[in-house]
C-alpha cells in the first residue's frame, strides 16, 4: 500500500482521468468514490485496481479516518459545498477547475481550507504541461527580457459530439466560456506574466451555428487586461469554433518573442530574427482530460504533502488569482453585453 | 502617352514605391514630384523614366492642368492640408495612409473632396493583396459561414534599423502605434467583418528595449471592437517586437475558421477538422513598402477615375470608416493608460 | 435490438469489414451468415456481439422471415446467382463489387431487383470517403469549372502478401484488372464526370515480373474514355506494381485544377497559380478493406430502406453505369491484344 | 574566335535562348541572324556579344561559307523548307520542334539532309534535363526492372500571358496541341520506353474557359500507345489547364516504380515499399524556354560535329521517331473526334 | 511443430525478443529456458505459446536430445563459458552480443565451436536492419564508388530510466561503452568497408553528468581505424548523451557520399550534387531491442542450418572480426588513458 | 574618407572578399593593392569604388605612410614573409590562413608582431558566423552543460570546378587538406572546447576519383584530440568529396547536445528528448568566401584597432594555438601514413 488513501467525489469523465492519474504516482492510490449512482465496489475495483469502496453519501465517506486527500470531481457548481465539507473533515483537497462558481464561493472555500489547515490542489493542470514548462524556462533564462504583451488563447470547440456537453450548455452548471474550459488559457496568462491584474475588460458573443445554439451563455469572449506597470494581456476563449484545438501563446518582449513552440531572441547568439527557431515539445492539443498532465501535477502535490508545504504552481491561493480576475472579465462582458 | 498624369508630393520611401507602381499601371504616368528638397528634373527623369517635372512649391504644380492626379506621400502630419489644397485645384487624390492625424482634420479632408467632387483612392493597398482578396473570397463564398470573432493583427518591429524611424519615433509626426502602421490590420479587419463597429476598448503600453525607448508614443496597443449584432473583433498593433514580420488573421465563423493561410469548413465535402487545410497565397509578410500591392491598386483607381465611378475597396469613404475607429482607439488607450 | 437483421453470405475478409461496419451502425446488425464452410454460432456470436446463426445451405438462411437484409461477401463468380435468389427472397441486398463478371448476368440481377422491388447498395463505397466526398464538393461549388478532362487511376500491388492473391489470380474468379480492384477508380471518375460515357479504348497488359506471373489475366490496363460534349477520362488499373498504394486524381477543368489532395481555383480571390493549395482529408491511400468508409455507405443504406427511398451515390442503378463501362472496356482490351 | 559559326532563322523567343545556350559552349558562337524585320547588327552584337551579320534574305545568309551551322527558331510552318534549303546549302542544322508540321514534310526534311550529308540536332532538349537524365539512369541501372506501363505527361497552360500564344492559337502556325508543346512528353515517353511503338489511339478536347476559346483546335489531348512485346504507354498534353506547370512521369516496371521524382525498387536492398525515396534533381517544372537545357544539348552537337559522329538522343533521326507517333496519334484523335 | 527446438539461457529483456523473434520464424520454436529464476514452465508456455521447459540447472536442460538450438542471452560475462558448454553438447548457438569479455575467451569459444562443428548466430543483427541493407545495396551497385573514408557512430543515451543500467554500469558486467552498446556501429563499419583493419586508436572519456557518473569505465570513446590500402574509417561510442538516438553513418567514396538516409552519386544520371536525394527506409533509431530486426536474422540461421551452410553477414568467424578490434581498441584508449 | 587605409598584398578570389567587406565597414577603405600582375590603378578604382593605388613592389607599397593595415591575401607560401615585413613596416595585419606553412614560420611572424607592437587577425572569420556565434551562445548559456565530446567537420570537394585548385593541389602551396580548408572545423572546435590540447592523433588518405588524383598530398584526414582533463574531440578534414558542402558540428555535454542547428537540453523546461529542437540560423553551407562574415570580423578589427586593445576571438595569439595543434596533427598523420 502507497501512503495516502484518496476519495473521489463524482465518477464523471474528469474522475476516470484523475483515477488513472492517482494510481500511477509513487505516493497515494484511489480506495473511495462517492456518487450519485449506485456503483458495484467489486466492479469498480477490477476496473481500476486495488479495493475502491464505493458511496452515495458525501458525509459518510468523509468519515472515514482512513481517507487522507478527497478529489472533487463533480459537476461544477457542486465543488464549493463539498470542498467546504471536505475541509472541514480534515481532508486535503484536490478540486477540479473551476473552484466554484461564484467569487463568493470562493472565499468560502478559502475560509474553510484556511481554517481546516489542509493542503490544496486546484486543477490548472496546464502549468504542469512540457509547454507551459518550456515556455517558463524560456522566459525564466531572460530569452524574452521584459513582457509587456502577452496573448494566450483558448479554441476549441464543445460542441454535441463532447460528452460533457449535455451538461456544459447550462449556464447554472457552466457558467461562461471562461469558467467552462477558457480558465485554462487566462491561468497559464498569468502563471507566464504574473498575477498582478489592475483591470479587464470582456466582450462576449454567440455562434450562429445551430449545434451551438443550444448554450445558455455566449460562448466566445475576449478579455484585455492591464497589468502593474503598464503591461498588457489579452484572451480569447472560444468553444464554438469548427477547427483543429488550438491553445495560442504569444509572448512579446523587450529581447524576443515566443509564439507557440516558435521564438526569436537577441540572446542567443546570431539566430535569424526573420525565422522562427523551433522548440520540440509536446503542445497542449487536445481537450481530451486523458492527454493533460495530471499525474505530474498529482505526484508533486502529494510530495508536497508528505513534506509538509505549499503545492507549487496550483494551490487554492494560486487557483484564486485566476478565478478573481476571470469572475471580473465575466461581469465586464455582461456589462458591455 | 498613357492617359493620365500623376504629380507625386514627397520624395520619401513610400513615393518611390508609388512612382513605381504608377509608371507599371497601363493608364497613367508620373510627371512632376514636388519636395522641399531641390531636385534635378534630368536625374529624375532619367531614374524613373518619362519626363518628370521638379517642384518645391506645392501651388506651382498644382496649377498645371496637365496634371489629373495627385499622390501624397510627404509626412503624414502635412497629408491633411495637401489634400484640401489638391482638391480645391481639382485633382483627383492618391492619399498615402493616414488621411490625417485627427478625426477633425479627416472630416475637413471629406468635405473638401465632396466640394470638388474629385475622385480618392487612400493607401489602405492591403485590400488588394493575395493573401486578403483571397480570405474574402472564402467569407463571400460561405466557406466560413457567418463570422462572429475576428482577430487581425500587426506584428512588425520598427527599429532603429527601419528609414522612418528617423520621424516615426515623433508623436507629432507619426501619432501612435495604430495610426503609424497598424492601421493595416484594423483596416483588414473592418474590410473582412464590416464598418458596423458600436463601440471600441483599447490599452497602449511600451517596450523595456532601449531602441524602442526613442518612441513619444506607447509602441503596442491592443483593442477590442464590438461590431452591431454583438459580433467581436480584435485588433493588436506592435511595432516594438522583436520577431519575423507577422501580419496575424484569425476569423472564428458558424461554418468554420480561417488562420493566416489555413483554413477548416464545414461546406467543403469531407475536410479533415483535425487538421488544417492550406492555401497557397502570396502573404502580407514584409513591412517593406515596395512588397505591397500597390500596382493593382493604382490600375483599379486609374480604371475607376476613367469610367467616372467610386474607387473600390479603398476610397476616402472606406478609409474614413476605419480612421473613425482608430482616433476612437487612440483616445480609449489613453483614456485607460 | 436494432431494427434491421442482416445476413451475410460468404465468411471472407470483406465480410469481416461488412460485419464490423454492419454492427456500428444505428439501425441493424448481423444476426445470420452462410458459408460453405461449418462455422460455430457461439463462436462466431461472441467474437462479433450479439445472437449470430451460421448457416451452410442459404435457401435455408433466405428463408428466415426475421432476416431483413443480405450482404453478399462471397466469391464474385456466385455474386449474380446469390443476389437472384436473395431478392426473390425478398430481402433488400448489399453487394459486394463486382455485381456480376458479364455485363449478362448483371442485368439478370437488375431484372430480379426490379421484379422484387426491393432496395439495393453495391460496395463502391469509395464514394463515401473524406476523399471523394471532399472532391465532389470541390467540383459542385463550382471551383473546378466544367471539367474536360479527368483522370482517376488505381495503382496497388496484389501480390503473393496479400490474402485474396490466391483465387484473384484466376480468370474465372476475378475477372480482369478493373473488375478485381481498379473498379474503384472507374467508379470514382463516373462518380465526378457523370455516366453519358460514349465510348471506351483499352489495352492491358503483363508484368514481368515472377510474383506476378501466376495471374491467369493481364494485370495492367489503361481505359481512354469519351463522355457527352467530348469531354475526355481515363482510367488506368494496375495491380501488379511494386510501390505505395495510390488512388490517382487529377481533374482539368475551366476554372481549375484538382490532383490528388491539392488544387488551384480561379474562383477562390488571389490564390497563387504556381504551388497548389492543400486539402487536408483522409486519403484513399490503402487497399485494406477495414480502411474502407464502409459504415457510412451502409448507414446511408439503412436509412435509405428506412424512409423507403433509393439509396443514393451506389444503388444498383448507379453501379450499373459502372459496370457497363467496365465490361466495354475489357472488351476493348481484348480486341486490341 | 571558337571553331564553328552559327547562323540563327527568326528572332523569336526561343532564338533568344537559343543565342545565349550557344555562346555559352565551347566549340561555337552565333554570327549571323536573318529574320523577317530589319535588324540593326551593331545593336543586336552589342546586345549578345561578338560580332553579328543581320540578314532578312535567307539565301543570302546560307550563301556565307564562313557559316558551319544553322539553327532555325522561325515559326513552325517555315521550319521544313528553311531546314531543306540550308542542307542543300551544306550547313549543319539545329531545328526547333517541331521539325514540320506534316509527316511529309519530315520526309522531305530527311531525304534533303541524307542528301547532303550534314549533321543535325533537333531541340527535344529535355532529353538532356538533369530530369530525363537521372530517370534514364534509374532504368539503365535496373531499378525498375522491364517497365510495361509508362505515362508521360504535359500539363501547361498556355493563355494569353504567353508571348507565343498570339500565333499559338492557330492551326496552321502551330498544329495540335502535341505539336505546339505536348510533343516533349511524348518524345520523353519514347526516350524512355523506345521507339517500337505499333499502335497509337487518341482522343481530343477543348476547355470551356473563355481564355482558351481562341484556339483552332484541340487544346487537350490522350493517346495510348502500344509498344512492341504488348508493353503500353500513355501521354496527355494539355495546354489549356490553370495549375502549376507540372511534366508528370509515372513508370511502372516490374522491379520498381519511378514517380516524378521519387521511386521504390525491390533492388536497393530493404528500401520501405510504403513510403517513395526521393531523388534530388532539377525538374521540368516551367516552359520558359530559358530555363531548358539548351547549352548541354549544343555542347553535345558541336562536339559531335567536331567528332564526326552522329548527334546522340536528339538527331533527326531520333526527332523523327517521335514525329511519327505525333502525327499518327493527332490523326486519331481527328478520327475519334 | 516446426522443425528445431531452441532452448533459451536466460530469462532477460533480450531473451523475451528472442523467444518472439524465434517463434515467429517458420522452421523453429522455442520449447526450453534456463534461468537462474524458478520459472514456472505453464506461465511461462501460456504467456509465449507452445510448451516451454524450464530449467536452473544448464547441464540439464544441454542433456535434452530434443534441443538443437542454444539461445545465449544471459549476462555478457557468462557467454563465453555457456557457449561452450552448448557446443561441446552438440547444439547449434545462438549468442548475444558479446560474445566474451575478452578477446582470449573469445578464441576459447571459437575453438570449441569448430571442435563441435556446430553453426553459429552472433547477435549483431542490425546488419538485417533495413538501413544497412540499403545502404550495403547502395555500395554494392557502385553508387558511391570506392569508399576511402567512412563514419560509423552510436549515440543512446543508457541512464537509470533504462531497465539493463543496474548491471550496465558494473565494468565487469559490461566492459566498456564500446563492448555494451557501441560494438553496433563498429560491426556495421567493418560491414561497409571491409575486416582488413590494421590498426586503431581510440580515446575515451567521461560525462560531468551526476546520473552517468555510476558508471565504472568511460562512457564515450572515439576509435580511428586504418584499413588495408589506406582507406580510414571513425567509430564514437556515446551511451551518456542526452539527445535523440542517433545511429549516423556517413561514408565517403569516389563517386558520391552517404549521409544516414540521404546520398549524392555521379552514377545516377543528373542528380542535384548541392542537395541530398533521400532514401525512405527504415532507421536505426532506437535502442530497443524488440525494434531490432531479429526474426530475420533468426530466420537466416536456421535456413543455413537446414541447408547445412554458414551463416551469412553475422556468422561467429565475422562476429570475432568485430570483436577483435573492439578489443584493440579497448585496449588503446585504456594506454591513451 | 574613413579613417583607416588598408593595403592589400595579391589580388585573388579571396582579395576579392576582402576588399568589398573592408569597404562596407564604418572604419576603413582599401586604398593600395600589390600584385605580381600589373594592376591599371584607375581601372581598380572604378570597379571596387574610391582611389587605389596600385604597387607590384611590396616594400613600395609598404613605405607608404598613409597605410595603416595591410592585408595579406597572397598565396600561403609567402604568408609569413609578407607579415614580417609588412610588421616591420608598422602596419597592423590581416592574414588570410593558413598564418604560414610551418610552425617555425608562425613562430617567426609572432616575434615579429610582438617586437612591432601591431595588432592582429587571422582570417578565422567563421567565428564570426551565425552558426558559430549561436553555437557559442548556447554553451555559455548552459544548455549543453559540460562538453565531453566534441566534433567538428568539413566536407567540401575541392575539385576542378573550383578556382583555386590550380595551385590547390600542389604540396609546397597548400600543405595539407587541414592547412588547405579543414582548418576552419579544427579552429571552430578549439573556439567551442577550449585551447588545451594535450595530444593529437590523425590519419590521412586520398581518394581514388580521377579529378582528385591530381593532388600532391591527402585529401582526407581525421584528427581525434585529447583535451585537459580527459575531455575528447575530433575533426575530419574532406576536400575530395561529392556532396553538398557540410560544416558538420556534434556537441555532447553533461546537460544536453547540440548537432548542426539542433539541440536539446535539460535546462530548458519540459523540451522533448526524442525530437530535436530547432535554431534558425545562417548555416556555414558554402566554401565560397563570397559567403564568409569578413565584414564582421573586420569591423570588429578596425574598432579593436581604435580602442588600442587586443582583436577578439581572431587574433594571432587566437589562431597561433590553432596552427599548432593543426601542424601536430599533420605530422602524426605522416607518422601514421
Amino acid at each position: 500500500m502507497k501512503k495516502y488513501n484518496v476519495g473521489i467525489i463524482g465518477y464523471s469523465w474528469a474522475a476516470g482521468a484523475h483515477i488513472e492519474a492517482i494510481n500511477q504516482t509513487s505516493l497515494a492510490q484511489v480506495t473511495a468514490i462517492c456518487s450519485s449512482r449506485n456503483l458495484n465496489s467489486k466492479e469498480i475495483s477490477a476496473k481500476h485496481g486495488g479495493t475502491i469502496k464505493c458511496y452515495t453519501d458525501l458525509a459518510e465517506m468523509l468519515a472515514d479516518p482512513e481517507l487522507h486527500i478527497i478529489s472533487i470531481c463533480s459537476y461544477p457548481a457542486e465543488h464549493a459545498e463539498q470542498a467546504i465539507m471536505a475541509a472541514k473533515a480534515g481532508k486535503h483537497l484536490i478540486i477540479e477547475k473551476p473552484v466554484a462558481l461564484s467569487w463568493e464561493d470562493c472565499l468560502a472555500v478559502q475560509s474553510a481550507v484556511e481554517s481546516a489547515g489542509v493542503r490544496t490542489c486546484v486543477c490548472f493542470e496546464c502549468r504542469f504541461s512540457s509547454q507551459l514548462e518550456t515556455t517558463k524556462a524560456i522566459i525564466d533564462k531572460g530569452l524574452l527580457g521584459k513582457i509587456h504583451y502577452g496573448e494566450v488563447d483558448y479554441y476549441h470547440g464543445v460542441g454535441p459530439w463532447y460528452g460533457q456537453f449535455r451538461w456544459n450548455i447550462k449556464k447554472e452548471a457552466a457558467g461562461s466560456s471562461l469558467l467552462s474550459a477558457g480558465c485554462h488559457a487566462l491561468d497559464a496568462l498569468l502563471f507566464l506574466m504574473g498575477n498582478d491584474v489592475e483591470s479587464v475588460h470582456s466582450l462576449a458573443t454567440y455562434s450562429a451555428n445551430e449545434d451551438f445554439a443550444k448554450y445558455e451563455y455566449p460562448t466566445t469572449s475576449v478579455s484585455v487586461l492591464k497589468f502593474d506597470g503598464g503591461r498588457i494581456g489579452k484572451v480569447s476563449s472560444v468553444i464554438d469554433c469548427l477547427q483543429p484545438y488550438y491553445f495560442h501563446i504569444h509572448l512579446i518582449g523587450s529581447e524576443g518573442s515566443l509564439l507557440d513552440n516558435k521564438f526569436y531572441s537577441t540572446q542567443m547568439g546570431g539566430l535569424n530574427k526573420n525565422k522562427w527557431s523551433e522548440l520540440s515539445m509536446k503542445m497542449l492539443d487536445s481537450g481530451d482530460v486523458s492527454d493533460h498532465p495530471y499525474q505530474k501535477q498529482f505526484e508533486t502535490f502529494f510530495q508536497a504533502i508528505d513534506e509538509n508545504k505549499e503545492m507549487p504552481l496550483t494551490s487554492l491561493t494560486d487557483a484564486l488569482h485566476t478565478h478573481e480576475v476571470l469572475f471580473a472579465a465575466d461581469q465586464s462582458a455582461e456589462q458591455n453585453g
